[in-house]
């Protein structure tokens, strides 16, 4: 199956859809090429108008609604790589994600919460999905949302 | 007008010089050239010898405050650009900026503090200023800076 | 003395051995390589399976601590380096490092955590060990870990 077919597989599970312009929040904008590069700004889960997922890992929000809040930050990346390329198969390797996670105080699963971003670009983009990661807890996110990711991609 | 004038009037209209010499707090360096790209080390709000703005966005700091500490830190690495370079003119773009912002439980304007950053980016270097940006609440930075901004610019 | 030997001295003088199995955790690579630059995953002070230094920076655990976590992390990263590369001597310089430290509220010292990791590159890698940095307090790190530090290397 095409990576652009599995994309939309994968947000027909999800239950959300990204067709809609991808919103964010401020004067900068959502991706800058650069050569063979793709620079992805953070995103947050919002789908249309609402953020999806918000609050504290840990405390408010389960590991399992945080991986969800990582996927769907993962499907905006992916919907405005595929906008901005035509298809993912344009994609040939992603070079780094990095997965921000709203932690309680004694949260120490974010390498859990970002494999949910990390699962879901392997199945999308298949041997290309591999990637760096880094994963950290932090204080607080634009919106309240529970997770932040961004990427660098390298692109044909 | 010229982005080095336009700096110039930036650094006005802020009511700070930023000629001196650009003070960095550790064992590392401010700017590493890698052929047309340049990394900015992670800059906080310091100029000369004091940290303009400390403490907690959303407790002990308001948001304009925090949105002058952003862009105190966008002139440090564009006065560190503008060095390096000769002149703000051989910036092609910026591929990347990241903001830190010291926040307090509940404060999710991360966004809006970044917006600092973004629109002094716009106003100095034009359509060059466009960006991808992550912004993201932290619980501390060095020296209890309020902000601190790294990026990756592309040059000619 | 060569890098890869200042390294195996660094390695005998931490007390540590990094040459078995680099382990990461979770669904990603440790590294990836993209033309002349190579990417490192987030690395956290995990000596084989023992996470050796966690807790919150400036409460549970003490600067020089920390500073030793810096170190592993980095010596890690070194390692894959060394592994991927077949020697030190094929970087040409490290362009970014983050160091993100698990911090008490009020501790400020995130740069001089960082300076570990940052004396470390010097030390082994020499000139080519220069680098920018990005250093900031976390809430919290995987497995509880002190600190996390990737980088960005250009290489032979």
């Amino acid at each position: 199956m095409s990576r652009d077919s599995e994309f939309a597989n994968a947000a027909d599970s999800l239950g959300y859809s990204f067709d809609g312009e991808i919103k964010i929040g401020g004067n900068y904008v959502p991706l800058v090429r650069d050569g063979s590069h793709v620079y992805i700004s953070g995103q947050i889960p919002r789908v249309q108008d609402t953020i999806v997922v918000t609050g504290r890992a840990g405390s408010e929000v389960s590991l399992a609604m945080a991986q969800l809040a990582a996927k769907i930050c993962v499907m905006r990346a992916l919907a405005l790589l595929q906008r901005s390329l035509g298809s993912l198969e344009k994609v040939k390797a992603i070079l780094r994600i990095t997965v921000y996670v709203q932690s309680a105080e004694n949260f120490t699963q974010q390498s859990e919460v970002a494999d949910g971003a990390s699962e879901l670009l392997h199945s999308i983009l298949g041997p290309a999905g591999s990637h760096t990661r880094t994963s950290v807890g932090v204080f607080q996110l634009p919106k309240n949302a529970t997770v932040e990711v961004d990427l660098v991609a390298s692109v044909d």
